[in-house]
């Protein structure tokens, strides 16, 4: 017990020191305007905790949370550096926002920001001003050339069992989810950090390119905090993942291995324990605030808060204002309330938030939680903002709608009649995967089973950039693909080589692999996100090292293995033009080319052999070619006919390696 | 049967007249250019058989069929006119296309055309530029403020019983399908266009602005000609409907009361028995025609002829030209040649013919048959023509697809990427006719039940102008709307008065007023296209009377009259602002206002009374006003709630009247 309240009390010192200078090892400081810089600060909070010199964008808010801040008066002295405007909150007179102003060609450094108030009073608050780590052209988004892996970062793989239950200092509360138990699906289950820095040749191995964990910040909840979505603490990683070096060592060590590191941000809400929500500064910083004022304690059962989630009112011409304000007004749910972004404050803040995590954890990506949700001119600006300071990142932005007039307005560069543009490059494509499942699950007809995949494609071309949208077999909110497929091998892997090899963001699900399913509860979260076998010591079957898989199992792994693998290097797959097929006898063909390499995707629903005539597809100019079947290596020739012999998918290449 | 012979005689001349001279007596003949004019014709057929002066396109083309034809050279001298180019077909010699400028200020009149070969040989022929009898731009189109009476003419009402078996002269074949026969449902039952003009009072009375009856011309075909869409002469009313006259007769009543007149035109195929089927013009004046030909003993069998109906090759931009052609170059089914309007000098003849009859029978407006399957581009220039010389006039095109994606590409104004422009102002709305049956049919739950109108409408969003769109509770082709409805007589009214109040272009189709079904073999298009009650002589019941209806049949009846009859004055639904509220236990509320009058539709599902607070729709604004229930008559005062006893639509006004 001694030693784990020792190593408790050295993580929260770790932990303040981090989130007060975040990761120096980078940077480089000019110490010759750092003379009189004092050591600690006085200040409670400061945020963002630190900025950097060079942005596009000159101004820099800084939000400042102490006792009667109110009545302080803010100056700062650095070359470069000035105050433009001190606003205080209209709820509460333990805030200052003070507006800076970062010349052009500032100097990097450490710099004291002093507050003085009526009576003489002195408070000191030390500021660091970084130089930026690499140019902002070398952010590199992610793209259709990427296969993204999804994590629940709790439950993949616990490197670091130390860190699962933060203990108590004597005074100190800790965490208020203090247990991990994993017979409770619901309860967190101790996976960390270093449990994906640990796995990322596993990852790597399966032909991934890029890591999705779900949000890693602290989530200080009294209970189902495990899914990072409830966050409490928008600068600080949560203790039981492990700490913002290790967050910092994760992003490195996949681009040591040229991999991409995507951070699930939150621009909608935040868990109902966020440190501000005792104590808020504006009487608008989170939407309903009055209403969440009155009914403070018994918020759990006050259904008027939520949201109406009638998402289509972003879009509706015909939305009355009582419904429009209850989708983007509400709260996400009970235990998150929505952060009003209408409140410029609010919104100076997430934005410059995303950029500190871009540029303390040198990020190649962001997924943007519940987009539909926020007031929407703010997202786009949000996004422009970003966009504008690091031109090649990627956004991928979370709009659940199975209608792609909706997937089509959130892209940037939609032809939207309102004039709405989002700035967002990559929307989720649920409409897409919806379809693919309904290709496999339904009978053939004429208006059912493959023609889904056929008639869902045919949508493209609405898209302002079909290659560029999100594609995936399943998520953390949605039943796993073996279970949406009825446990049906063949169909799971058709599937799988559909969302793989279609113009499209790859993203797969953890687990996917090795047919994790929710058969016992279907659609129940907790099910979903089950333990990654193998990430815990002790686990009887290891996915990582294959032990204890069943034969299934392993063939799936090595499937998603070999075909990742090949659409790592696939120019055609990434780029290449799309030429597909109505379907025909229970099949659906599916080519992309670019230059010699011509992809051939052939799905067959057909328990029996049967043959195809290749004169249909004669128009792609194979005949006579030798191709290469990619699952198992064969060579096939491409001339009067196929035969296809069992149920499953058929991947040819045209190119010899 | 001698007189009979002889009625069918004198018939024939009469048409032959009809065609020849089309409806002389609007126009005003110079009469003093005509002195040299001929009065009879030595051509077998010269199409169109008459054209006029002043339109902006100063060409004409002329299709003249003649045994050797090919052999003559054509002359014309007339003031004004000139032959600017003679092309002949290149798979017969009995045709000639003789491109005509008419050039500005030609004045009207009769003139010869003289057809000389080196024989030696001549041939006349007497055509007639008439006087246009009003402004291209009185041809007013139908829009929001009509409701359109769809019927099938052989099936609504037979006013003259001569022309129902029309019999062959002596040494003449007369029509393929000699008999009517009332017991099937796919033979012709006798139904004329004297019926409907015989009915013009009670549809008008219903509240309908506008009539469409299905095609009209001759179809000529073995079997099932009654539906119209087999056309086998494009420029000839099928005479079991009746005359030229009498369909001018048709278009002269109606707007005499100030109803419209649609014309249904199938541009994209015409019936096997088209006389042109013998003697082709081109080699490629019909789809496959190769195939056609080579088939032609054993067309009925030969799938292969067929359009593969994959319609989403118009927009899909991975379609392979392999399926795009077998959806536009295939034929409609096989007892339809699809038109080759790739071939200029068909593309000309379809734009001519829909010309000729807007001035032939002073149409208000087109409804375009299966818009998706011709060459679209085509289709684009047809409605161009069209609108270029009627610029208030309307084309609904027919469109079936579920999928507002393809809905909103072929309107008019549509942000298409890939620059297409269909000059359509209305295509048809089948997605929200069937989200508004779901809406009826369903269970209500979060996504399911009347959320289906609300997010239905929600897609208006991406339309170049939702008021122009055709919305219908059913048509021809569909289950009778009661039967998609499952015999729910509150679910109908709910969905007429939803149809009937949205921001739509209406139509109905014959018979769903009085509850018309097709329960016995539902969507079977015999039955659904049942004889209208009272439309025969004997018939023991009369809807026109309502003789011999059911209660609920005559209560349907008075609900859709008062229905229609309000909808007919109200600029709220005509042109008014709409907003409407998410789904709220089990009702939902669409607000339609213009100015002074707001029209509220509610639709209850409840079988049980319900309050619901009007609290809500406060941002409406009319709180404190009294409204009048537009079905009832009784009065509403607008406050602070309102009591749902029964389940079924209210519709209130702030109308007085």
């Amino acid at each position: 017990m001694k030693k784990l309240a020792f190593l408790f009390f050295s993580f929260i010192i770790a932990l303040s020191l981090s989130c007060k200078d975040g990761n120096t090892s980078k940077s480089s400081v000019d110490s010759s305007s750092t003379s009189d810089v004092i050591d600690k600060s006085d200040i409670e909070r400061i945020e963002p905790p630190n900025w950097w010199t060079g942005f596009k964008n000159d101004t820099l808010q800084l939000l400042v949370k102490h006792d009667n801040i109110g009545d302080f008066t803010p100056s700062i002295s650095y070359n470069g550096v000035s105050i433009n405007k001190v606003s205080k909150g209209d709820n509460s007179n333990n805030y200052l926002f003070i507006d800076v102003i970062i010349a052009d060609g500032t100097p990097a450094g450490r710099f004291n920001i002093k507050f003085k108030n009526d009576n003489g009073d002195e408070l000191i608050d030390v500021y660091e001003l970084k130089t930026r780590s690499k140019p902002a052209e070398d952010y590199k988004g992610f793209n259709s050339s990427d296969a993204i892996y999804l994590i629940t970062p709790d439950r993949f793989a616990n490197a670091n069992p130390d860190n699962d239950t933060p203990i108590a200092m004597e005074g100190q509360e800790g965490l208020l989810e203090k247990t991990i138990d994993r017979t409770n699906n619901y309860a967190r289950h101790g996976g960390d950090i270093e449990g994906i820095i640990n796995h990322l040749d596993y990852i790597q191995d399966l032909g991934f390119t890029a890591v999705w964990p779900q949000p890693l910040l602290t989530n200080n909840m009294k209970r189902g905090s495990y899914h990072g979505y409830a966050i409490t603490d928008l600068y600080q990683i949560d203790p039981r993942f492990g700490t913002l070096a290790e967050y910092q060592e994760l992003s490195q060590k996949a681009e040591q291995r040229g991999m991409k590191l995507v951070m699930d941000q939150v621009a909608n809400h935040c868990g109902l324990e966020h440190w501000w929500m005792k104590d808020l500064p504006f009487k608008d910083w989170v939407n309903l605030q009055d209403n969440y004022e009155k009914n403070i304690n018994n918020w759990n059962n006050d259904v008027t808060i939520n949201s109406n989630h009638r998402r289509t009112t972003n879009q509706d011409i015909y939305a009355s204002k009582y419904d429009s304000d209850g989708n983007s007004k509400g709260w996400f749910v009970s235990a998150m309330p929505d952060l009003n972004q209408r409140n410029p404050f609010m919104a100076k803040y997430i934005i410059q938030n995303s950029i500190w995590w871009i540029e303390t954890a040198q990020l190649d990506g962001i997924r943007q939680d519940t987009y539909p949700y926020p007031d929407k001119h703010f997202m786009s600006d949000w996004a422009g903002a970003i966009m504008t300071e690091y031109p090649n990142f990627s956004i991928v932005g979370e709009e659940w709608s199975y209608n792609p007039l909706l997937i089509g307005y959130w892209q940037e560069g939609a032809n939207n009649r309102d004039g709405y543009d989002s700035n967002l490059k990559s929307p989720m494509d649920f409409a897409m995967q919806s379809k693919v499942v309904e290709a496999f699950n339904e009978e053939e007809s004429w208006d059912r089973g493959l023609v889904k995949i056929y008639e869902g494609l045919a949508n493209d071309f609405h898209y302002a950039s079909p290659k560029d949208i999100l594609i995936f077999p399943g998520n953390h909110d949605m039943s796993r693909i073996f279970t949406q497929l009825k446990g049906d091998i063949p169909n799971t892997k058709m599937a799988l080589a559909t969302y793989a090899t279609m113009p499209r963001i790859l993203q797969m699900y953890y687990g996917t692999e090795i047919l994790m399913d929710d058969f016992d509860k279907p659609g129940d979260h907790g099910l979903i996100r089950t333990d990654y076998p193998g990430g815990w010591e002790g686990d009887t079957v290891n996915a990582f090292t294959g032990e204890g898989l069943t034969p299934q199992q392993k063939d799936m792994q090595a499937f998603v293995k070999t075909l990742l693998n090949y659409r790592k290097n696939s120019k055609a797959i990434h780029e290449g033009k799309t030429v597909h097929f109505a379907p025909f006898m229970g099949t659906y063909f599916l080519f992309r080319t670019l230059g010699d390499e011509t992809v051939v995707l052939i799905v067959n629903k057909n328990d029996k052999p049967i043959t195809i005539d290749l004169k249909r597809y004669s128009e792609i100019g194979l005949d006579g070619k030798t191709l290469h079947n990619i699952i198992s290596g064969d060579e096939f020739i491409w001339n009067d006919a196929i035969e296809l012999t069992t149920k499953g998918p058929i991947l040819l290449t045209t190119k010899t390696n």
